[in-house]
């Protein structure tokens, strides 16, 4: 694949050497297509692409990773509509443009039926992503040069809880929150003294890996008596939350909750603010709009509210069964010999699952090799590990599973070859046909 | 519709009165599903939503609203696929996840194709819109407290260049660039003067209503000379600079390209930022991500790649016959009594026309008349309106109207029927009624 000058074309010359490599590779498959992208070829190229992908990962994989899911067969037919490309800006009855009065309905009924999934008065849910959310409330309560407390990166803090995400493009300073490893926590001890001294606007708590519910009460004590906010990010956890599970921050004292709409969630990608609070509703939604969105996508709530019915309807059995999933996989890993992370407390109360994988190279090393299996998920950072030490976690999640059917028996059997392929050195190729027959056999169950 | 505490859903009690009496009468005709939101309930209600959105807007109307379009067939089929719900963070080779390998041929081809189609070395499309591509721009030449310099609203200027929006978020000082009236672009004779007095970091140019060329060359040298970076925002233009139409800003001299992807460009919503200068791709492309994005959309770069080809493979036929369209719909507007802006310019040279209506109510009431009968568009402010006046123009952007089909002699009648109805004073149900039959006589030509 060249240029038109001859050159390879211009992708992130400044990524890793694994990158460029990798970059490199993928440019010389398509160097044909490179020197005549007809339409036609175009298409084709990227449909193969696609279905590839569909075929190895969504048919044939087992997705443990804990940041996806898929949506309900309800949710995808109301996926998918032409309006995503219709901008509609400003509430209903107020729009910068004409014609859109049919939409008005979503925008009402979304978010009134998000707000009242996570007890919330208020969700506001034109987010491009759990991201943009957290950015709009950064704008909101926050000026740049102010201080907000997150969790450490190795206890599961986001990328936009810290200064290399959009906390950064806020212009704000990032202080790590103190940690107790053995509580999976806060350092509700350390919390007040930490509080005095770094006078942080906002806290944020909400990790993408989480096992045990926060202490939200304890905590929004310590942070209202320091005349912080306290936001909750539950992208994670929002599935468990809205289904009433796991733990129900606003109730619980968090001043904003923000999360992801898929992953644990289901519906499609997106970014919700929800709070009780009518000033903070005001704030963080007009810094979602007009603040940090023209657009946003239409299309997307019509799924959003499909899958919010959905979690609405079925009295938290789907929760309940991702969570019951993670504590039958995380035994049968602890068995087969894996350090499971939480094995004095029931090693969950969430969908989550962490893995130990120092003795198994690192969570990088692990990944990698399970993926040659067809098994997903990601390395992750973890409480007790060293300053600068890599990944030396893998995060499993069980909202995908769960999703493609897989019961008790077939889980134990992910284990059985998860040890297979980590401890006792198994062909990946033996691994790899083994779980696409897990597949075949939940999907014919 | 009403909460379970019986009040009704909490949406948006900050908004105007006009927007309150809107909600309210879209969630009293949503109270029976308050009732009972069933997932099947819900979905219908939905899909009943957006067909009759479909059947208004896209199969009835005519959309002459400039910030939208409808994608190819082509495009279409590649959209839509599950991957959106698929975190794919990093470059290839270097992902934070496992098992994607397929979608890196994506993020290698579109990259590469948009950029070639837009005459840059770089081109970082990841932006979940134009807007996040314009505060990627401003994270990585801005620090908080730093002065851009943009056009003002009433020329075009958009939300994600001014306080109110994305700058905003940045915590930047915005003012007004000088504007030349009479020239339809900066005030050239004004530039290095007011330059030297504001010493701004960044110089924002392209419109939201750009019906000439930008001097690029000229605003370039005086940029350069007071040592700010100039970023050209060609969202409503990307089509046409795409097909090397209109004018190659990078050619002339921006240091940066913005755009919208669909729009003019015709493919699925999303932002490119494209450079040639590798620094100003890396710092760019970096504050894309990890600073702004952690799940970008890679189910968008499918249709992408293919909207990419296909303006590659037309030789700029698409953007000839909207740039065509503009000229035919603006003389017919002209002639039939309207105050069409740059008369004595030939109008347009571009997709856009604006038409002053001063002498209709202004542009609000314009457009809602409009509505009513089934023809789409908005208000803008005009370059020569006063300080605090509401939007004086209509906008007109023909790239819709043009991909459905609608030549010169259909264009002449929306003319004609927009003359009856805004200065005949016709009723508009019956020009609703001719409005439909256009549409259904190039539908079936």
């Amino acid at each position: 694949m060249e240029q038109q000058d001859g050159t390879v074309p211009h992708i992130a010359p400044w990524a890793s050497p694994d990158a460029r490599a990798r970059i490199t590779e993928v440019a010389a498959g398509l160097a044909g297509l490179w020197r005549d992208p007809s339409p036609g070829r175009v298409a084709q190229a990227v449909r193969e692409a696609l279905d590839e992908h569909a075929r190895q990962f969504d048919d044939q994989g087992i997705v443990l990773y804990a940041g996806t899911n898929v949506m309900s067969e309800a949710a995808r037919r109301a996926a998918g509509a032409t309006v995503s490309g219709r901008p509609s800006m400003g509430w209903p009855g107020d729009k910068y443009q004409s014609g859109l009065d049919h939409l008005d309905r979503l925008e009402v009924l979304t978010p009134a039926l998000v707000a009242r999934l996570v007890g919330a008065r208020f969700a506001e849910v034109r987010s491009h992503s759990a991201t943009m959310a957290n950015l709009a409330v950064y704008t909101a309560l926050t000026s740049p040069g102010d201080t907000i407390a997150v969790l450490p990166e190795r206890a599961g803090g986001h990328t936009s809880h810290h200064a290399v995400g959009v906390p950064g493009v806020r212009g704000l300073r990032v202080v790590d929150l103190p940690y107790d490893v053995d509580a999976y926590d806060v350092d509700l001890a350390a919390l007040p003294g930490f509080l005095e001294r770094e006078r942080p606007r906002l806290v944020v708590i909400g990790a993408s890996l989480l096992l045990f519910p926060h202490r939200v009460a304890a905590i929004r004590e310590a942070t209202s008596a320091a005349g912080a906010h306290l936001l909750y990010d539950a992208s994670h956890m929002a599935g468990l939350v809205a289904a009433g599970r796991f733990q129900r921050p606003l109730a619980e004292g968090a001043d904003l909750l923000t999360f992801s709409t898929y992953k644990s969630f289901g519906g499609p990608p997106g970014g919700v603010i929800a709070t009780d609070d009518p000033e903070l509703a005001e704030r963080t939604s007009t810094a979602v709009f007009p603040g940090l969105t023209a657009n946003y996508d239409a299309g997307r709530l019509a799924p959003l509210a499909v899958t919010a019915a959905e979690i609405m309807g079925d009295g938290g059995a789907y929760a309940d069964r991702c969570i019951a999933a993670a504590r039958t996989l995380a035994a049968a890993l602890h068995e087969e010999g894996f350090a499971v992370a939480g094995a004095d407390r029931g090693f969950t109360d969430s969908h989550h699952v962490a893995v130990d994988a120092a003795a198994l190279g690192g969570g990088r090393a692990a990944m990698a090799r399970l993926a040659e299996a067809g098994v997903y998920l990601s390395a992750i950072g973890l409480p007790w590990q060293a300053p600068g030490e890599p990944d030396r976690g893998l995060r499993i999640g069980t909202q995908e599973v769960v999703r493609r059917g897989l019961g008790d028996a077939e889980l134990r059997q992910v284990a059985a070859l998860m040890a297979d392929l980590l401890l006792r050195d198994a062909d990946p190729r033996t691994v790899r046909k083994a779980v696409r027959r897990i597949r075949e056999e939940a999907r014919s169950a």
